[in-house]
């Protein structure tokens, strides 16, 4: 259930208002818009008469039950986009961005020459892996802490923020310099990984699991939220399905849904989708038109020699064409890419 | 096995090449193009010479192998794109074309209405159901033989070419005058309709079926070829995933994954693809943008009192709007709609 | 809407009550169980005031509402198990039943001499295809015709009952002394066929869709019981899922739930489940553990040599020792094999 | 590559021989069985020529490339059956077990009346959640330490050894005590904590993820036994497909081809497969028929009021009745139940 304050209630009366709330038993989650603020109360609501609240309390303009189980992601509680700030650019409301990189960070020089190409090319922030995730214990991890600060060192060269994955809680302490912190497709419900990203004070890219409903990725985002946390960026990578000519599915419709359900800014990753170097370009351009927020794009300086995912990988020539082409993309749909 | 020909070979050196190839036991499939004609041999090629024939035909440019299971659908064999004329709009090749109108054929003022309004607001093809596969034998099947005859009231009230689907082939012979003959989604492999409407000289627009892979859409479109109808327009419109909060999952990468592998064009339809009116534009820009060369989308006069599948259709005025934006799209992609 | 009616109801007054149904607008379909006729409304039954119906007809012992849209299927109309009688031998409520046999029947002397040989190791059914759906159009596709000549031969000198596929309903008339005719898995919705096959007055072996769920399965039966023909059986063969090890995933829950919402006999097909060898007398175990009223296993004299689905096919000899294995575990369900 | 060994080969050549071969770069994995010590190479080995060091080395009886990417847990390195014991109790070759409890621990009362009952009733282990993995942030999470702790208190109680779940490697330190501990479906991939429950020295259950495939599993069990754990049990729980009338759909092949693939313990889990308390009696028969070492089946003294997963939860008097069955069916597949 959500409360709908007036505009200008005053702080005082807010926080009296909250409390007689929780005092019957409910958590409360407060969101504050540009013009109104708004109370959400978590827990069993079936028995509370919203109207008789409404009338007694004078700073509340309306009250309206949410059934769905996310709350704080809700569109419902939370009108207006979310703006994330990823280390200086700001990702949601017209605001477009493009992540690039490789797959893995594996020398200074490379990733200092990866990211020294993609500014030029257009892109607004820098990927790349420290700790990789991989299927088999025998293959390459990623070069660990020390691809954390050549991370930073290429940052420093170009002025690139930089994202980064996680792989467990107790990695955190090394991310505090990292501009914005991925949660990986395995992790999207390492509940407690989520809760430790929820009490960071820094942007979450949350990527969706491979056979995660679109609700579940909303109730993961719900989790790092309800610990304070409302910097999230969504991140649909593609799904799971029968189909094997792709690694996976890229399941567009999954951004005008998100959109529509939840406030937070969501972006498309189309090299992990269908993990095929050929399909990036199309797939990019049908991001753009649906609607997304940003897109995630693996660029290697030598894709046949890359230590991962070579197959699905751009060289630094086709991602400089293809930024070509979306620049044009992105202003037709009247949005801005940068900083502002 | 494919033998590209030298431009300009005769065209008895040609049969005679092909008889000798047929005598061993082979099967043919001559594609003819604009500079090249290639013959397709179909059965174990294993044992051939290819390079001994190459040298002792002078009419043969080059021998080629060809590993996928389909010959004729294979763009290998057949390098420029395929352009299907439907009823006298062309597909494919930098032309879009949108076939719209309402799930089901209700009435004769129904359909002549959507079909002039659809008109209007520019689609170029007009859909419309007349017999409707349904899962409950209790459900509403369609007009049968009567919507064929309003479908055609409607082509020559406004001139747009028509498009419906067969359910089997004993009805094939009242669709002489329907323009493309559409092969549902649980027909795709109904290998004997496919056989049957191989042998119409007629487009038809076949769709995937809801489990079924891009390779194996390709062969049910070789079925259809192999029976010497080339006229084949393949058709995107979901699959069935674990995602539940659409009805199906639009596989947008299927679009420039089978203009890679095939020379035919590929349409999407939106509506099907996720069941929801709200998703259609969206998903519909992104198959502008991702290279589609049509579109699909079901338009009813009254979406709430539809007889099937309300909740997915445009209403005449959101598909007018649609269209307004499409057409802006389809302008930047370099592509035309309708008749040249 | 069901109405249970009281035992020993007349035959006129029985006639009488549905007739006044009908004028209401609903269509009927009566099921005479050993003690209760039940008599099922099909149709928008909103409207209806049960109850009054209940109070005003003497010989109707109490209604109910069945909310799913399954009806004569539906083992709240039809509590008791339906067996089916498939030349002679019974399907169902305690008796199960092994259909075996090659993927095609290739030659007279090779289906005499599989069905011999399977007869003696315990079969009681023997099947085998002369209309063979394929993926491709260059594959081999059955005998037609003549493969049912021969099937007609194997069972005139083995005795055995035949079941085998028809792909469309022109082919129908052909199969005028096959036992059981089967609606293949990608048939499963081809609503004109199940209509067709509705009105014969034979057993008809529907295979699940490799994509559909348990209530389409369900809608699909219901299609062949709402024209008539209630000796339907219901067949698992495996769906399509992500897991790429085997073929496809044998939905062993499949059987339990289907037996659990409707009265019709369910068998399970462990050869093309998993497409593999090795796992059929597992999966045969788990069927016959898990509650199936039958199974249907593919045999072939020489599988390294089967024209098609050889991979799947036990041998002679692994046939027999499955046999004598599945017999003590038949018997251990307390459930009987063979004609009574 | 793996070398396997003659019998009776001194260990101090083994030594030399494991030397020579990690001195051309390659890691090893030594597997020691009843008669033969079998030593497997990780690494590129295409560059290496068998034969000659077959020839060369007097202790190796012979060697075998082994393509699959997993090698400790392949059943070709080491082809007994695994025997895991369980605190007590063993799994696998022969030894059947059945871990039975409530979903979460929710009071010492509830846990100790519970695992009396079942222990009555025949489990031979004891199950109990004390931290849950929930898809909301405002669902019951467990008792956390506290449930540890009662957990411990049961066995006490019982003299069952204790399996239940960790989420998180800093929760490690408490699970001293614990006899199984349980790598649940949402951290299959959670590569970190694999790592660190392989560097415990306590058996392992590991719970397959809800869209991976067998090979997945697999290799996950290879980065447990990679650091030195081979107390791995694989178990098979259901996965997601499109089918929606349970929560997940069991794949009961996983069983055969894993026990093919692998020499691990393969156990199922029939309670969080369907989902529905109503299939957990024919799907546990379906897994004692199919080959499986054990099951885990959830039981609570009052479904009905359980925190959580109460609808597939049978009750005690549902257990006891089913482990009546059971213990009939162990029987009859020859295998043993309970300690030896």
């Amino acid at each position: 259930m959500v409360f709908v304050l007036k505009p200008g209630a005053a702080q005082q009366k807010i926080q009296q208002f909250v409390l007689k709330i929780e005092s019957r038993g409910f958590k409360t989650f407060i969101s504050t818009g540009t013009e109104h603020t708004v109370v959400c109360l978590i827990g069993n609501t079936s028995t509370i008469d919203m109207d008789s609240i409404v009338q007694t309390n004078d700073i509340v303009e309306y009250g309206k039950r949410v059934t769905e189980p996310y709350k704080a992601v809700n569109r419902t509680v939370h009108p207006e986009d979310t703006v994330v700030n990823a280390g200086g650019v700001s990702i949601g409301n017209g605001m477009f961005q493009v992540i690039s990189g490789p797959c893995s960070v594996e020398s200074e020089e490379q990733i200092v020459m990866v990211a020294k190409s993609v500014k030029a090319s257009g892109a607004t922030l820098l990927r790349g892996g420290a700790f990789k995730p991989r299927t088999s214990p025998y293959a390459f991890m990623g070069l660990g802490e020390e691809g954390l600060r050549l991370l930073l060192t290429a940052k420093r060269e170009t002025g690139l923020p930089v994202v980064t994955e996680v792989m467990n809680q107790t990695q955190l302490p090394l991310f505090e310099e990292i501009d914005v912190i991925q949660v990986g497709t395995r992790n999207m419900q390492n509940f407690d990984l989520l809760r430790e990203v929820g009490r960071c004070n820094k942007p979450v890219l949350l990527k969706r699991g491979l056979a995660n409903t679109l609700e579940e990725l909303m109730m993961s985002a719900e989790y790092i939220m309800s610990e304070g946390n409302s910097q999230v960026i969504l991140c649909e990578r593609g799904i799971r399905t029968f189909e094997t000519s792709m690694r996976n599915t890229l399941d567009i419709s999954a951004v005008p849904l998100l959109k529509q359900k939840t406030h937070l800014p969501v972006i498309v990753d189309p090299s992990h989708a269908a993990g095929l170097q050929v399909l990036v370009a199309p797939l990019a351009r049908a991001a753009v038109a649906v609607g997304a927020d940003g897109l995630m794009i693996e660029t290697h300086n030598d894709p046949a020699q890359a230590l991962c995912d070579g197959a699905q990988s751009l060289n630094l020539l086709q991602f400089e064409t293809l930024m070509k082409d979306l620049k044009r993309r992105i202003a037709f749909e009247g949005k801005l890419i940068g900083a502002v």
